[in-house]
């Protein structure tokens, strides 16, 4: 079947919601962790975090500022810093309950029972939980006036992940460490690899 | 282990690559047609589409414009128009070889044998082998200082899918047309359903 851009604007909200959020492919699933400058938590799943660049080491993401990610946002906007924790199979349907609307005094942690644990040289909270977590700074806010989310753009500070996991070549293998994989909004995955290709040549 | 900044900084360029690219999570794994005003066609594998927006329905691109993606984008300031291609278990392998560095001149759909289809509408070719397509056109570019790499934003006109794979809330089963998951550079997964989640309430 083919939808044109007029069957698409008729859809119902959620309905459209659900629909354009799976076009794009399977998403990344990770807890961002924050807080403020009196040390009030905050935890939010999100499903935008993608790849910028390796050097220097920078990630992206779409924060929507009309939903429960702006208590994050926020936060960031105060501190300069957060933290990414992949989601696992272990801990992903407390890394969905994030996403209810808490008020802003509550923190997810204590809410759906992960834990806040600290580096030396960063205000965020990572997860404990986590078998892999980021420590980040802000690099850059852009705000999108095409629809009006707001991309973040933050550099790699630390990263903590046991050694066994990574490959001679760097390579993270997160799939030995259950990461999971979300399609649409809320949707999740575990994975099975197919293979690593080679770098491909003419 | 934690890996501070400046062992970030001391890995070897191909290593930081591996590492840092595994450390978002998985990635979508799309193709993108293109071709320029003679017709010239161009295809090319990337793992950066990500969702902005469903109203608009919205997806950004990371270009980087130094490796084989030059071509695609180059067409896509030339036309304004491209498509995505959801890359499956079936293509997978042939989707990794478009991203071998092929002369400007030289088709991509030819040399990894995928076929252009065109819909009335646009002038961007879609890969007839796909399961789900998607006709885009180019809203615009932000080019990211911080690294040289270029942002696409790019609205959804047309949606190529069979219908039995949309669910009664417009979800979308691109587990069901086996749509594959990229970790790092070059590591394909297939998924396994863990479930669908509730909206998440305090």
């Amino acid at each position: 079947m083919f939808f044109k851009k007029a069957d698409i604007t008729a859809m119902p909200t959620r309905y459209r919601a659900n629909f354009i959020n799976s076009l794009s492919g399977f998403k990344s699933a990770n807890l961002i962790g924050t807080s403020n400058n009196r040390g009030q938590t905050n935890l939010s799943i999100v499903s935008s975090a993608f790849h910028i660049g390796a050097h220097p080491p920078l990630m992206g993401f779409i924060f929507r500022p009309d939903i429960a990610e702006r208590h994050s946002l926020d936060n960031i906007r105060e501190t300069s810093v957060f933290s990414v924790n992949q989601v696992s199979q272990t801990i992903y349907k407390q890394a969905h309950q994030t996403s209810a609307r808490y008020p802003r005094d509550i923190s997810e942690f204590d809410q759906v029972g992960l834990t806040p644990a600290y580096v030396e040289f960063s205000k965020a909270p990572y997860v404990l939980q986590a078998e892999l977590s980021l420590l980040m700074r802000l690099r850059e806010e852009i705000p999108l006036k095409i629809n009006g989310t707001h991309m973040i753009i933050a550099e790699i500070e630390g990263v903590q992940l046991d050694e066994n996991f990574i490959a001679v070549d760097g390579f993270v293998d997160i799939e030995a460490i259950n990461t999971v994989a979300i399609s649409g909004l809320d949707s999740y995955h575990s994975t099975q690899r197919l293979s690593r290709e080679p770098y491909a040549k003419p």
